[in-house]
């Protein structure tokens, strides 16, 4: 055990700035956490510290009896007061800085967030605060404000065909997602069917929540129902608008899911991913509206105004409500949703931003021309396939080298397939669609020309030559 | 299977009001669901029902187009258009409405409501919103905004004795102690500690992550340490102010649970419960700023600013960072709380309130004059025990039909105990407190009375009669 400390200039080893008993509490917390101070270290008498540091004596006794309360010293009568603790040195990092964002952005996801509402989002946060009770700022309830939960119910009643007035609020359609896998998996379901490819985000949901993903391929007409294997007795979906293969389930699929869902006794989960933008006709109701007692029904503002919002909403069939559970976002926010929604600001930007992303998905396949796309003319995204055995890889690695962010099909397999792009065009630019269609076919040319060397496969698009000229002038 | 409908008043079968297709499209569903239009109806030919409801042909082949996509009807060329669909009837409820607050509110857990720094928040959204890159309004870190972070890294090292650089957000000290819990589940931990009398709804979280809580007693000095069963290797906390019983940690106690925690290589969760509140003293320093890698740090702007934020914290040791998954508070709200904290009008605010708290609880303490009442001067609540044998349960409800909320020691115990209430006087209007204190007194008393007859105890505060006559008066 270390005896007295003798050393007279305490001045030197303590970095005391400041005046009363604060900065040499600090100072000596410091000096004790980094070692400087051992364990068993006497402490001078109060009096003897004070004089070195130029202080006053109750500072010094001040700042032990603070120290002494907190554990880090122990005093005992007629004996110096002495360094009780010895921990382990703290070695905490702050945390990485956040990545630069792309200068032009195809990654899928996302909608255009230069077109958030920042000034309508003020008003209606003022408008909230100016009128709300203050006891509606206490512990929120678990489901949602009533006022916005009688809001939406109205809405997807209105413009998505549900069937429910009772809407639950959760973060989004991940967290709703995870809320309703826990409640499965309580209630002994062991596996979830997932459409391949994917939402891979929704899938790590339900894993967390201590299920297990069944891949089931998706064709043409969607979700192939006939492929659940027999045992598995939930499933999520996308009818919509498949995410990412853009495909709408089909009426035929949609009837026969919803006769899975009776004979195996199981549920839907129904992601109503990107069923705002439809651009080509009226979106399709939601499955939840045919069969309520079948389907959860699933959505958020995420892809409409912007995820950094974290609303989203669950209808949950009556059996299973009271086996959701979680918290829903802060009150101020869900009430200026509720706002945002019924003075008709809501509908006025979904019609506004889609006929911006319309244009803009137009301006893209007219820049891509020729280029083998898939996907229904609905959301923000398309599929661009690109020759088989072309290295993605490389090609998404060389755009980024030039500020282009790509996106590769495999990240939302379960297992690479032929490859292809998911270009998410919705926080693209309208200035960027020239530019950012130029770096991604100077890509897929110089890429396959590094390639000839190995033999490898020729990559190319399937590209108008004409358009291709007039974006070399 | 019925056969054509030949019912020829569709207009007074369907109410479709308004232009266009989608009312008819309503209006069908709503038909088809609620059974009036049964599996295999046929639907009349689309001129026959123009004609019925006066409008063009269009309209009608529009809403059957939209309602064969949406699987509700099916389409045969040649053949009529029949329903195609039977699903179980919508019986969904609207959610209950939200409870009627209290007149008096002596419920713990609560700040001030009425104190919350309205106009200041909407003016730091604005400051956010005029600023922010729209690049951050995309999908938020888990971990929460480095901006927050880095802020409150540096407030709970300042105010807190935390040794941190990395704070972690999440949305109040209930998601925190869910998530750590989650990862201690995945870890194969099977029990954590628990204060007993505590937070219960902390005890709700450990749960739901799949942990078995073990209540161990607390005393006059705080947890007792040498209590915690064998196989426990994990604990929860409040060493700043315990709840409910307002006792602090003592110094030799943090000492024993920082070597139990060591010994046992197990974790410490530490709910900074009501640091920010003390009147007599300073704040006693975080258990985490003496060992970071055995103590984890929580804490949340509930019980200083609203629940209704949610906005709370983490400091996770290094070696659990990455097993901690959550997602963070929406990223606005995130910014206007740093942007709160960095201008000091969060330190002003607790100034403000700190003062306020101390007022009330001396004038409480002046009402309630010479009644057993304990806890330390700290927090937003103190116990008052009652004569043994009295039951609170008649006092609350006596209590409540007078419009003043009060709540039972024992709903924070895991069995019932010595007698008591826990007052918080953290949302109680300053002009509230004598009516409240009347109500509270004047129930000892009626129910004393009421229970005399069956020979029951006595029920009686220690009352000052000086101050129970001024009462009166």
């Amino acid at each position: 055990m270390p005896g007295a400390q003798t050393n007279s200039s305490w001045d030197v080893l303590l970095d005391v700035s400041g005046p009363g008993a604060d900065p040499l509490v600090s100072a000596l917390r410091t000096a004790i956490r980094s070692g400087v101070l051992a364990q068993g270290t006497a402490l001078p008498p109060s009096r003897k510290l004070a004089e070195d540091l130029s202080c006053s004596r109750w500072v010094v006794t001040q700042a032990y009896a603070q120290l002494v309360a907190e554990g880090y010293l122990v005093a005992r009568t007629g004996s110096a007061t002495r360094v009780r603790w010895s921990g382990s040195p703290d070695q905490t990092k702050p945390p990485a800085p956040a990545k630069k964002a792309p200068r032009y952005d195809l990654a899928p996801g996302l909608p255009d967030l230069r077109a958030f509402p920042r000034k309508r989002w003020v008003d209606a946060i003022r408008e909230v605060l100016a009128v709300v009770p203050h006891t509606e700022l206490g512990v929120p309830p678990a489901g949602g404000h009533p006022k916005l939960r009688a809001i939406l119910a109205g809405y997807l009643r209105r413009v998505r065909g549900a069937a429910t007035d009772d809407v639950r609020i959760c973060a989004g359609v991940t967290d709703g997602v995870f809320m309703v896998c826990r409640a499965l998996h309580e209630a002994g379901f062991t596996q979830i069917a997932v459409e391949e490819p994917g939402w891979t985000r929704v899938w790590r949901a339900a894993e967390r929540a201590g299920l297990e993903v069944v891949p089931v391929a998706v064709d043409e007409e969607g979700l192939r129902v006939k492929d659940i294997p027999g045992k598995v007795r939930a499933v999520i979906v996308t009818p919509a608008h498949q995410f990412p293969s853009g495909v709408v389930l089909s009426a035929g699929r949609r009837a026969e899911l919803l006769a899975w869902a009776r004979e195996v006794d199981g549920l839907i989960l129904e992601d109503d991913y990107d069923a705002e933008f439809r651009y080509d006709r009226k979106p399709i109701g939601t499955l939840q509206g045919m069969d309520p007692h079948r389907v959860v029904l699933l959505g958020s503002v995420s892809k409409t105004l912007s995820p950094a919002l974290g609303i989203g909403w669950c209808v949950v069939p009556p059996l299973w409500r009271h086996k959701v559970q979680g918290s829903a976002p802060p009150v101020l926010d869900q009430l200026a949703m509720a706002e945002f929604i019924e003075d008709g600001g809501y509908d006025r930007h979904l019609r506004k931003t889609r006929l911006r992303y319309r244009a803009r998905r137009d301006a893209l396949l007219k820049a891509l021309g020729g280029a083998k796309i898939s996907g229904a003319a609905a959301g923000l995204h398309l599929l661009l396939h690109v020759e088989p055995g072309t290295s993605t890889r490389m090609l998404i690695r060389y755009a980024e080298r030039r500020g282009l962010k790509l996106v590769d099909l495999d990240t939302y397999r379960s297992s690479p397939g032929e490859p292809a792009l998911v270009l998410g065009y919705g926080n693209l630019a309208d200035t960027a669609v020239t530019e950012a269609v130029k770096i991604l076919r100077s890509g897929l040319r110089d890429v396959e020309v590094v390639r000839e060397p190995g033999g490898e496969r020729d990559v190319a698009l399937h590209l108008d030559p004409a358009a291709d000229e007039q974006q070399r002038r």
